[in-house]
């Protein structure tokens, strides 16, 4: 019959085309960043009626979605994200699929784009989704700690410039009734303390006192990380040690921390500590 | 203030970080085929209660998930799915996200994975999604129109071995009340032709006689292509030509064709012609 | 005693680092083209006191090298230089190395400088070679045949402009005793017409009647595909097939034809014909 | 004219082949270590009448030819080579060509095979050349310091391995009559403190007591790393900082430590030392 044309003969005669497939792995003992970025939600934020300059409904979202991830990874020892954008860390012995980078960045951000579509009435009620959204996603590699406390600090003074912009911005729009042009154009060329100086000036508003979900983003870790502090004082350190790996506590603990300084880290030693993940 | 140590001052001061970031384009000239795949959908499929073999629910929405990415991405010529996995086939000379094969994989991806759970109460009605799917993505280059036939033809043979052998497999256990493990065993070693036996003899089925979308998979393509045949009959080929390029409509259309013989290709010979695309 | 310290046992706690070797497979089916580039020759030359606008002696040297890398690689169907370049072109199903693009590269690389170093003397005689030369190399991929004949062209083009500038350059300097920048400037904004009315005009040259070395570059084949067009009249294509590919002859034969247009490629047509290479 | 044809405009038309060609960067911040490796050298070690197990006049080449690499690229801190291979490490903030990882390599090793070439006269007197050698070569990267020290030591301990096994096999060939054969019989499943008793008790050899050249290979280092720690107890570390930089001498000294220990790091701090390579 015709199917024999199509068999397992016909399919190994086709199966030279596999070859054409091309591993893609992760140098060894990086830290593997994962950074997600929503495609095209400024229209996105506009079509949903996002609160401007920021929708704690959206960012909730985001945070949740993140979360997931987190749960079903946990070779992500960190994960940060700031407006339509979130960043996972992989630690440095992580042997998720092989490293394979294709491998590791298309199952996280399908991961997220799902959640992100599930929980959508979670944090949007009755308001519909009007279509699918979708992310990018990229791997970058850091090979020292410092290299990836760069990074993360990176997209921290980026949210926080963006925010103090935006905050500037939107104040004008919404308050002074300026265009978005004018409002652009009163804008340009101000240093951080001219935009400060105008929100307390203009609006009365002491930027330091806005939330710090706002101004720091969104910071996810480890519960047994969150707690190492207080655990270790009161163990004094005693029975602490990579033989507890097991005891890595699923789920996620929500930050908005600033990452930038050392309070953080010195805090939260845990989480770059190598001889945690098998190193 | 505290600011202006995260202000734009600082934040120049990490972003070297952004040359640890690496571009991946595809190489030009090539064939860019992105295929997805369910991740663990076999639990995924226990859990919601799939049909097997086969579920038209599930399969109906894997290709309006499809249909998605072939709305959202013009680039796009063809896209063949079956059971759990998709390729979508990019054109030799297209030019997305500077060919990025990273951007155009997650991109890809995350639409389809969103799409999937905003679009699955159509599919499922008051079955819930119980937790956001996951999917992997990878590239593959083929330099030649043979080798990108030979792929596809590689994936439909498998589609219809996987569905011939899953067909026998579910009527041994679900009408002669075999355990898994016994179907297995029965199955074992069996040729194509001794699995078409047992359907007729056992179950008076003609495998032939069984849903193409169940034997051939699906396959989308571009709504002039599939008109192109008769479109072809009635100008003659008068104008009809590269410069009506613009003409190419959104959306797709959904065959059951068998794509491995020579018959579909010559029926819709735009598919492939690179004259379509600016090359 | 100490070399249990540095022995079998010490040396497996090492061996991990080789998991940070990765491969570099070029993509199946396409053509694999090395081009190597002297390192600084313009100081090279100079040092070595070779003739302007073209040494005899260099050029030739710089095919002997070649010549010897088509001898060790019997997977390169054509070769190309000019200047102080060659490329090499590996037939498409080349399966040298696994397709490794660093060992193949860097195979080649250093047995062209090797032989450029050894072979010196019988092209420069008691001129001797005042240091050790250095090139570089690079791997490019053309999946289709007119992308790799592109690229001959584009390299022989590119040796017709340098040629006819350089020769006008050097004729001005030399014969009329500008200075380097007064040549320059001479020949500033010229077109290919003009150099060619300035070389008859002033010097009575007509540059068409250079040595095609000069103009054409060198390409090399081999014996088989040279003697190809004879063979083939004599033999009325009888008997000629790809189960002779076993006789393809070692060495190579030594042109400087024109391979811009189609009548080398017609009058050599096994140089891209993929039947003789296995595919 | 024909030029008309193969000018400029031509040129143009062909120019589109450059986009084929792809940027291989090394990751930042990760050694990079060129590791080259001679090409069928059992056969040219046979043809060249090396002396087995070492052959000094050989050894003394490679070094040769190490040493014009690292005189030519001052971004080299340390070359370690046995055998017929090299490696060569490039410090961690290197820019040499972008850090292409194509064109470092290639330009090594066709400097390392040519200056290998020219110098052969100088080890090998009168006897002849018989063929230009050829090498591979492989770029890996390394992120940490003491990956770095790893894959040196891997190296190191490689040699002493081989050296002690080749120095049994030879004497055995040379003196007891074995052939190759026997020889490689008598030594299988050997320990090392087997060897070292066979050597002293049948050949009346302290392995120990050989020359280091053969047990620990060749260790290439800068002079002023050389002269640090005398330097160092001199000047008290006074004056001694990164702005030094430019003091670093060119050329190399030539050591046969071992590297695998702490105390070669310890006394040349200066090695790894980031500081001074403006990071």
């Amino acid at each position: 019959g015709i199917h024999t044309q199509v068999g397992v003969m016909a399919k190994s005669k086709f199966e030279y085309v596999k070859q054409f497939e091309t591993d893609d792995p992760c140098l060894q003992n990086c830290w593997i960043v994962v950074r997600i970025d929503g495609k095209a939600f400024h229209k996105f934020t506009d079509v949903h009626h996002y609160m401007k300059p920021n929708d704690e409904r959206g960012l909730g979202l985001m945070t949740r979605a993140a979360q997931t991830v987190m749960a079903d990874f946990s070779e992500v020892v960190l994960a940060y994200g700031q407006s339509d954008e979130f960043s996972f860390v992989f630690h440095k012995n992580c042997k998720l699929y092989n490293r394979r980078a294709s491998k590791i960045m298309t199952n996280v951000v399908s991961l997220f784009a799902s959640s992100f579509t599930l929980y959508w009435p979670r944090y949007f009620n009755t308001q519909e989704l009007q279509y699918p959204p979708a992310f990018d996603a990229r791997v970058v590699l850091y090979p020292s700690d410092d290299n990836l406390r760069d990074y993360l600090s990176w997209r921290q003074a980026d949210c926080h410039i963006n925010n103090l912009y935006n905050t500037c911005f939107w104040k004008l729009v919404q308050e002074k009734g300026l265009t978005p042009a004018q409002s652009q154009e009163r804008l340009k060329g101000t240093l951080s303390s001219d935009k400060n100086e105008l929100l307390y000036s203009q609006f009365n508003i002491n930027y330091n006192n806005l939330p710090e979900l706002y101004r720091k983003g969104t910071v996810l870790i480890r519960p047994r990380d969150a707690e190492a502090q207080s655990e270790r004082e009161t163990n004094n350190y005693r029975g602490y040690s990579a033989s507890k790996k097991s005891e890595r506590k699923p789920g996620s603990v929500v930050l908005h921390s600033d990452i930038i300084g050392k309070k953080f880290w010195e805090e939260h030693p845990y989480i770059l500590n190598p001889k945690l993940y098998g190193s």
